[in-house]
């Protein structure tokens, strides 16, 4: 019986309790706001983003590890999700609502494949750059999606000229109502997040919704402006809408891209959340978990979710020390679903606008930008392209350009590499790039360290390089190659080196190699260079310079 | 007036001339059979074979470096050619001629661009094991593509579906006279090759044309079976076919690819030629070179060409000892055009369909694939591929899949790297893998090298792995990263560092650099890094051990 029970419940103690229903009641105070909010980000009717609510924090607390990981919806994934059905379908349909809830499906099923096929280091393709710029132009793109609600438009679209277009056509027409909500509301979140203590700040959202809910009420003026809508009372229940094949066929490659998304972001929480308690994150454990919390959702009539990062961050604050916190968000959620839907009806949606633009403007951040600038440049380009692209051509585009930059640009280094002549440091038994550091050599002999692993992005520029060299300095008699740097090796590379063995001993240089690893010795032994480098082959570079220092005449 | 004479002209040895006389006569014996083969290879009409040989000797004697080079028509270049055409247009229409004149053009104006921008570097990307594969399904291809005509069919096609079923659905309609014909030239080259000294067996094609001009002549079947048709006497022409912007949009892509794969083969002939005599080979003259060369073929009427192997070695065989040898075949082939167009066009094409056979033949082998299976299986992966995409889906297909696989493989394999635990080896300052040397390590203190560069693909596995290794050794106090074969680092690692270091600080261990080279030293100064690490960060293992071992108790 116990072995069915998730371990966290297994050996629950009893003073995590306080903690956890804190913990679960603030969650539920944010996730109500937050889930009808992204739901419109995702062009969803607002009551679907609390049916994708429920399950997931179910689910999680099922199989998931981490202790105060909350997932649901997040602004991202609903961005992503709008990027790609208003592509399919129109806004509002009946078909859109069927494809957003195919989405979370797919990309569940996807997530649980990734986790049991161990293919979760696909996610480790989306570098650091790529990333922080596809978050910050996703969340300028959320800002400027809920300027139209802030003012009282109508206006769809995940990509920069068409979020432009719609508010400038709807300029004349800004409801003065919408406005003084949704900037009453902006105002007072900025300004809790600022004065409040952190544990009342958290609640600013929830305090918001309540404070507009009581004054259009009391002001009378469900009519004149735009509000949530009905919101059905209920528990979601099980339902599969049914699409035609070519629809979902369509669906594969997004699903698959918000799946890895929707991984890198919640893994990233994941490990945030365990380095302070040293609690070991298993990523694919952590696909896995996703995987089912997304399937459920889709299952209710949900859309893709995700661990969001400030709701973990707030659950783990508030005092959660189990998954029992999720389980008593979701039944905060259930209650809310079941008596409080007529309430949330009359929610303007300005002021569900304020609190996207309040919770996604602090992920505009440029300080990567400033980091890769410094460190590699290369980098910085992948953030521009990434941030730009993202903005202009969509998310989607954006991301592969800018996944394709890192890899590209990272390729082509490799196909560069650095060489250089090393000397002994006087006295010791340390080598050193002569460039840098006042280093002895030995006449006849350079000592030649390749700082690459030899493929064939690089064997001819390592070849011509070396025999550029040697054609610059004819004294020379003999070539030591110092392999440490050079981690593997291919086919090609083992090729060059037996060429450029022949063409060295042509010209009667003797070519010898040192400080040659397991892996490539391996290499070099399967594809017989090791047999034609017998008597030339020297463990340490110090070996092969003491060996030519004592007979520099004799060159095997 | 010497400054514009090209370098091989103006310090020319009298002594030189016996020799390029005689290879230019073998050369010219050799380039007529091949010109009209490969025409036929490319789907065109046999004479503009030899349209396409004049210009590029000429052109290649005044500014290539190679002394030997022999630019012309080729086998795989003409199957490209007619795998792209073939798509297209028509074979035997105008508009397929002009179109092969235009990729002539093109391709030739891509090589001028790459090698003016100093782009050569690209052809680098083709990996050994994937030109091998290519390399050997075209010839395979090839050598099916000329049964038809061995046979006295009629059939065209650029991969082994198409082929095979031209092949049954003619079964039936065998040409008796042509398959003697083709047999016959078939034994005579490959009784010639084994049996006739090399000198004579290079005449070997040449003396089969002339066997069968006769045989055709004596016996009167000039109308029996398929044979050349009229070749117009004269030279070639300037002439540039009017095509629509549209078409020559359909041809970049082609274009570009068929320069890459040329200037591959070409620069591999020079190489291969320069190395006896220690010729230095500048791959962006050669560039600028074969693009010149094929502007030159299409602006006369001509077709793609390349620096051909067999030519070329033919060329250096026979005495070639300078660009004049060029300059003497194309003499060759002006004779050739003016005076032998008439007896040429009563040749039968099931003879030339040996030649080709015979030539191309030797070209399928699977030498690298054995060589790739025991060195790196990656790399087989990559040939059978190649190989096996060639014959299903056609060349293009073929080696772009294979270009992917390779990079792909590679890229893959960094982002898994080899990590060793390393100790001294008793009494030295040699440092090794534990696990493959008698080492000794220091208690407390783990020493761990990381075979890798660090970069977005593998930071989180490293650092996983690192935290694994000190989850499992919890008497660990002070961990020593060695980055002797870390080459490079991007922002993604950087970041994992900073991480990896506030995570071991808050577990009370101690982590340490070592070995760390200049430009990664570089990277982490610009990042911050190296304050961060001062005190921490040792220039070799051997000072680190030092001061482990010294005062195991204190770590900073």
């Amino acid at each position: 019986m116990r072995a069915w029970l998730p371990a966290w419940l297994s050996h629950y103690r009893r003073d995590w309790l306080a903690g956890d229903v804190v913990a679960g009641v603030v969650v539920t105070l944010l996730l109500v706001p937050q889930g009808l909010a992204y739901a419109l980000v995702a062009g969803l009717p607002p009551a679907v983003g609390l049916y994708a609510s429920l399950p997931p924090l179910l689910l999680y607390g099922l199989i998931g590890k981490s202790h105060a990981q909350s997932v649901g919806p997040m602004a991202l994934t609903s961005l992503l999700a709008a990027a790609t059905l208003a592509r399919l379908a129109e806004p509002g349909s009946g078909e859109y609502l069927a494809l957003a809830v195919w989405l979370a499906l797919l990309s569940g099923a996807m997530l649980i494949a990734l986790g049991l096929a161990r293919l979760g280091f696909l996610a480790d393709f989306l570098s650091l750059p790529v990333l922080s710029g596809f978050t910050s132009a996703s969340a300028l793109l959320i800002v400027l999606s809920q300027l139209a609600p802030l003012l009282g438009l109508h206006a769809q679209g995940a990509s920069l000229p068409v979020l432009l277009m719609g508010l400038l056509e709807g300029l004349g027409r800004i409801d003065t109502a919408a406005l003084a909500f949704g900037g009453a509301a902006l105002l007072w979140l900025a300004g809790a997040r600022r004065a409040l203590p952190p544990a009342l700040a958290r609640t600013a959202p929830a305090l918001a919704v309540l404070a507009a809910l009581l004054a259009v009420r009391q002001a009378g003026w469900e009519g004149r402006l735009p509000v949530v809508g009905p919101v059905p009372s209920g528990l979601p229940s099980l339902a599969l809408p049914v699409l035609p094949w070519g629809r979902l066929g369509e669906l594969m490659l997004p699903a698959f891209f918000m799946a890895l998304i929707n991984y890198v972001q919640s893994l990233s929480v994941a490990q945030l959340l365990a380095a302070p308690r040293r609690e070991r994150v298993e990523p694919d454990r952590e696909l896995l978990a996703l995987g089912v919390c997304n399937v459920g959702a889709g299952l209710f009539g949900g859309f893709p979710v995700t661990g969001g990062l400030t709701r973990s961050l707030v659950n783990a604050a508030a005092g959660a020390n189990s998954q029992l916190a999720s389980w008593v968000a979701a039944a905060g959620i259930a209650l809310v679903l079941l008596f409080a839907g007529d309430a949330l009806a009359s929610l303007p949606l300005a002021v569900l606008a304020a609190i996207i633009v309040a919770a996604v403007a602090p992920s505009i951040r440029f300080g990567v930008l400033r980091q890769a600038w410094r460190a590699d440049r290369a980098d910085a380009v992948a953030f521009a392209l990434t941030f730009a692209l993202v903005l202009l051509l969509g998310v989607e585009s954006g991301i592969v350009v800018g996944v394709l930059v890192s890899l590209g640009a990272w390729q082509w280094r490799s196909s560069r590499p650095h060489m250089a002549e090393v000397g002994r440091l006087p006295g010791t038994q340390h080598y050193r790039n002569v460039a840098r550091f006042t280093a002895e050599t030995l006449p006849g002999v350079l000592f030649l360290r390749v700082d690459e692993s030899l493929y064939f992005g690089n064997a001819r520029l390592v070849r011509d390089a070396v025999l550029e060299r040697l054609s610059e300095r004819p004294e020379l008699t003999t070539l030591v190659l110092i392999m440490s740097a050079v981690n593997r090796l291919d086919v090609s590379a083992v090729a060059m080196l037996e060429w450029l063995d022949d063409s060295l001993a042509a010209r009667g240089v003797t070519l010898a190699l040192a400080e040659v690893k397991g892996p490539v010795a391996a290499v070099l032994a399967r594809a017989g260079l090791l047999e034609r480098f017998a008597g030339r082959h020297y463990l340490s570079t110090h070996e092969a310079w003491e060996r030519f220092a004592a007979a520099p005449e004799f060159h095997i």
